[in-house]
């Protein structure tokens, strides 16, 4: 098998019961709330370079990535509908950007007029090439979606100045940014330019970082790394050469962000070091620190990883961009191997801790996303620092791109979303597929095949880990197909009209954690196919921290319409501690009593929608 | 019943095959060592006042409190056995201290030789009156060892100016300090020299703190006060005043000494509106803020109190200094009301989270004192804020202060300590008490009572809490003893060797937490009398947090003399999760497996005297 080409953005379309009402959200709602707290806060306006020292507020050193993520959703929106109005708006934020540009193609508001002395002189703590990263994929994004080339090549020109300054030449700076993502987005700038130099660049940041001596030690910090001790580079995964990393350590965002610039020249290059290095991570990421909703890094201390199993979830940090990162990843390990372990995760993520980033209406963000709560944790309509919101929206925006891929004689499906796809089958015909499901609500996925001529090839259609059984039709006839590392293999000649059913037992299952997860034991998970559920006190009489579900208890998945507008709840006969009945008393020889209680389980990405209470994803069991 | 005056120190002898040890590392180890540490940090050199700008170290606000404590705990200690070097080296230490008085009576190096210009600035954040109060408090002690009376002379200077400068007088600052501690201090100095004024000063910070609008919205503050808006002093305890508090909160150490004053002044004045707050107070913490350790502030970030119930074990910091406070605030509880609940709690603080601060060797330290642990933490020779070290030092050098009581026409034991005590009967006779006991090893406590003539009193014996059979003989003979508020009333006219023996039954209990402690749901903690039990690695062959101990599960108890020279220890058969059989997944439907597993646990206060290892005192259940 050869690498994975996703099929791009532009060539998906998406309408589906699920997700048209998260896409238009983000599109309606989210898009407009982001660019107006942006305007607000002056982000926008930085650009002008208007600031003079004394006035408030002072442009922090990544506003120009909050700003460059909101046209990089844009762009995308504008990619999958057409919007004269935002179009208009994308493009007037487009040419402030622009207009920040310094005549050597510098840019960088912050180091343009609040610190013009220190350009490049604090890459571990000031995030400049980070910033400059997602000017780029903001460039790429709006490029593809107008076709102007404004905003690409002033980010060339912007990455001819950093490519002369950055290298293993004795002339250039030996450095790289202490927050990875100028590497990813340097691939996906090659990916539109063909430029080698681009590449290069991109494999220069990943090869040399955590070369020893660290280039760090030769900066003054300006602050010191969270929950570091001197010396140590892991918060910004610089401890070692990252082919030689085995442990998914640090800052949680900037892992995700480098592990999938990993993978992307791993893909184009054949680097067979850094995808074992990249495998190697995978597996530690996914056996040992992550959480079952696909939110990771545990501690808001380094809003990162801890410790293998160290996973509770009262105090869980999972940011959003974690998980958002983590489907990025998934997707890039996706292109160098079609294994359902990636796709999995890639689901996992998206149905449960991303989209948990963002309200039903679109219109408040969670930074963390916790697995409990005592009804404390909000969503809140914007932050001072503004990662989350614009990288959910720039993630539902592109939703179209995670879906389907092709490779030599292969077609494969790796989310059921429903809608339309046009694909190229490399050395096969051209595709057209239409999807009709209602995924993950129903586990029936049923897609019309119209290849531009009869020809054979290969569609692959992912099994998920959660399904026990699964059947795949052929034009309504059941066929044996191969399961091969997680999907299913149909290789034959398809004709115009063919039609392909897939059927995924979808029961509710109790979900368990590793026992060295301590904060799990003894407790289960509710899972529904790819959805995580959770209990909110909004469908219980007392605090649903007392639920306790026995381990008989039957459980019913049941439609029900009245709730968001139409969702699946699981419901049951549970216990709760009859708290009331114990009396004054913190400790007591005497064991717990119960009482009868109804349990009502809700998508875990849907809590917080109604009024503040608690929530708990794994409850008492037994 | 009358106020209850504590048997002082001087009059009680500790001869006790459980304290022994601890009191004899205490003054050979500890202390030593502690001094050493000041030594080497500059602390005792500090106060020469030769600081000069640019030196390092540069002296920290609350040194002095360090130093002051190493006294008291050092006078503590020779009132207990004359040690002539000691007490060289503790009059040399008071000289140095003296010496740094100034011509007004102020003394504070830093305010001194630092900011002399910030001398009362900054009262929330700064410790200026805290650390007075530790002078004054080793003052105390200084003078009650010696008879010396030069520290006692400058501490009652240092209070004439402090008097002088703080009051309701229009012409003086209304403030108090940010770190409650001088106002106990206070009432122990009137204690000692009679003077009205000292108590009315103490009254004054009382009476002051919390009273609207607050004094230090006067003030530039030092820094944000942790995890608190602008404007909310319920850190420092000042959010309304005190006889209107009604929940703990906070900072925990500042929390238990304020109380421990307020309950001071309600004995010494009668002021029915502090001891009922304190009471109040009392039920909040032992209801719903209080670890199975006597342990308290669950917290990091404010060193303090969250919202009730929420009492993480792996990541509780419960401050040694805390758990000593509790010890301070129990014992004042008990002179206004010689009740059980509060002798009950002075005995678990005391027993487990007190004590488990220092090392069986006394020569390492906790600071936090967790329920749960990897492994990580370890105890420390010194800390940087060595609040903690000379705080247990003081504690274990003047334990004998704390185990009887005496009020009109009654003696109460409030803890069983093997050894000897001399006290007046108030309306009634002398009295010599002998106690022998094994206690907490052993249930069986043999005391013989020899007053100065014969005469009727009453003998009051504490029934601890965790005890359900007790039995109480007199001379040889069981007796039917009326139990008021938790202690055994024995009223009768004693005559010269009348034996009293104390049978208190003391089986391995499994003991369950309130169900809104979410964290120990399903979880039991074993004790043993007063003590509770932890498992360590070190004594099993996986890792303790993968024990789950059946319901049915027989525990037994054991004396096992190699045990850190003999401990009873909690034996049974348990059983472990096999995480070995579970795999590499890190979520799955199947639920856990398990296997045969022998369990072995020690008392608390003792682990971390092995290898690194994991620890957990919270045990899966079922």
């Amino acid at each position: 098998m050869g690498i994975h080409q996703f099929v791009p953005l532009a060539k998906v379309t998406i309408d589906d019961a699920f997700w048209n009402p998260r896409v238009a959200a983000n599109r309606t709602a989210s898009l407009p709330a982001i660019y107006q707290y942006f305007k607000k806060t002056g982000r926008i306006d930085a650009f002008a370079l208007s600031w003079r020292p004394g006035q408030q507020p002072e442009p922090h050193y990544f506003w120009d990535s909050d700003v460059a993520k909101w046209i990089e959703a844009a762009s995308f929106c504008l990619q999958q509908q057409p919007d004269a109005e935002l179009r208009q708006l994308v493009d007037q934020v487009v040419d402030k950007v622009c207009g920040a540009q310094q005549p050597d193609g510098y840019l960088n508001v912050y180091f343009t007029v609040v610190k013009p002395e220190n350009r490049w002189a604090n890459l571990r703590d000031y995030h400049e090439l980070y910033t400059a990263g997602h000017l780029i994929e903001g460039a790429v994004a709006h490029f593809q979606a107008t076709g102007s080339r404004k905003f690409l090549d002033a980010m060339n020109r912007f990455v001819d100045l950093i490519d002369a300054t950055f290298g293993p030449e004795p002339h250039k700076k030996a450095g790289y940014c202490g927050h990875e993502e100028i590497e990813l987005a340097l691939v996906k700038l090659y990916h539109v330019t063909g430029n080698q130099r681009h590449l290069r660049l991109a494999q220069y940041f990943v090869d040399q970082r955590g070369r020893q001596p660290c280039y760090f030690d030769s900066e003054r910090p300006g602050y010191n790394l969270p929950g570091s001790e001197k010396g140590d580079y892991s918060y910004v995964q610089a401890h070692r050469p990252l082919r030689e990393q085995t442990e998914v350590v640090g800052h949680a965002v900037r892992a995700m962000y480098i592990y999938t610039a990993m993978a992307d020249l791993a893909a184009e290059t054949g680097d067979a070091a850094l995808a074992a290095a990249c495998r190697t991570l995978w597996d530690d990421l996914t056996q040992r620190k992550l959480y079952v909703t696909g939110g990771m890094g545990s501690s808001r201390h380094n809003e990162g990883f801890t410790r293998p199993y160290d996973l509770p979830n009262l105090t869980a940090y999972a940011e959003t961009c974690a998980a958002v990162g983590l489907v990025f990843w998934a997707q890039r390990m996706l292109r160098l191997s079609c294994d359902g372990r990636y796709g999995d995760m890639l689901e996992r993520a998206l149905y449960n801790g991303v989209i948990s980033g963002v309200s039903l209406d679109g219109r408040r963000f969670f930074y963390e996303n916790p697995l409990a709560s005592v009804g404390t944790h909000r969503r809140q309509d914007g932050f001072w620092c503004s990662c989350c919101p614009p990288n959910i929206a720039r993630l539902l925006a592109s939703l179209g791109q995670y879906v389907y891929s092709v490779a030599p004689g292969e077609l494969a499906v790796h989310l059921y979303v429903a809608g339309a796809a046009e694909a190229e089958v490399p050395g096969g015909p051209a595709v057209a597929l239409t999807t009709q499901t209602r995924y993950p609500w129903e586990g029936r996925v049923r897609m019309m095949v119209q290849p531009s001529r009869a020809a054979a090839w290969t569609l692959r259609l992912r099994i998920p880990g959660w399904c026990r059984r699964s059947q795949v039709l052929v034009n309504g006839a059941p066929v044996e197909s191969r399961v091969e590392r997680g999907y299913a293999v149909l290789a034959r000649t398809w004709e115009a009209g063919d039609v392909v059913e897939l059927v995924l037992e979808m029961p509710v299952e109790r979900v368990r954690a590793h026992p060295a997860v301590v904060q799990d034991q003894g407790r289960v998970a509710l899972q529904r196919g790819p959805l995580v559920y959770c209990v909110e006190d909004a469908d219980h009489r007392g605090s649903v921290h007392q639920l306790v579900l026995p381990e008989d208890a039957e459980l019913t998945a049941r439609f029900d319409p009245e709730l968001f507008g139409g969702m699946v709840v699981v419901e049951g006969q549970a216990q709760a501690y009859a708290a009331a009945e114990w009396g004054d008393g913190l400790y007591r020889a005497a064991s717990v009593a119960r009482t009868g209680a109804a349990l009502r389980a809700i998508p875990y990405f849907a809590w917080e929608n109604r009024q503040a209470g608690g929530m708990a994803v794994w409850l008492a069991s037994g």
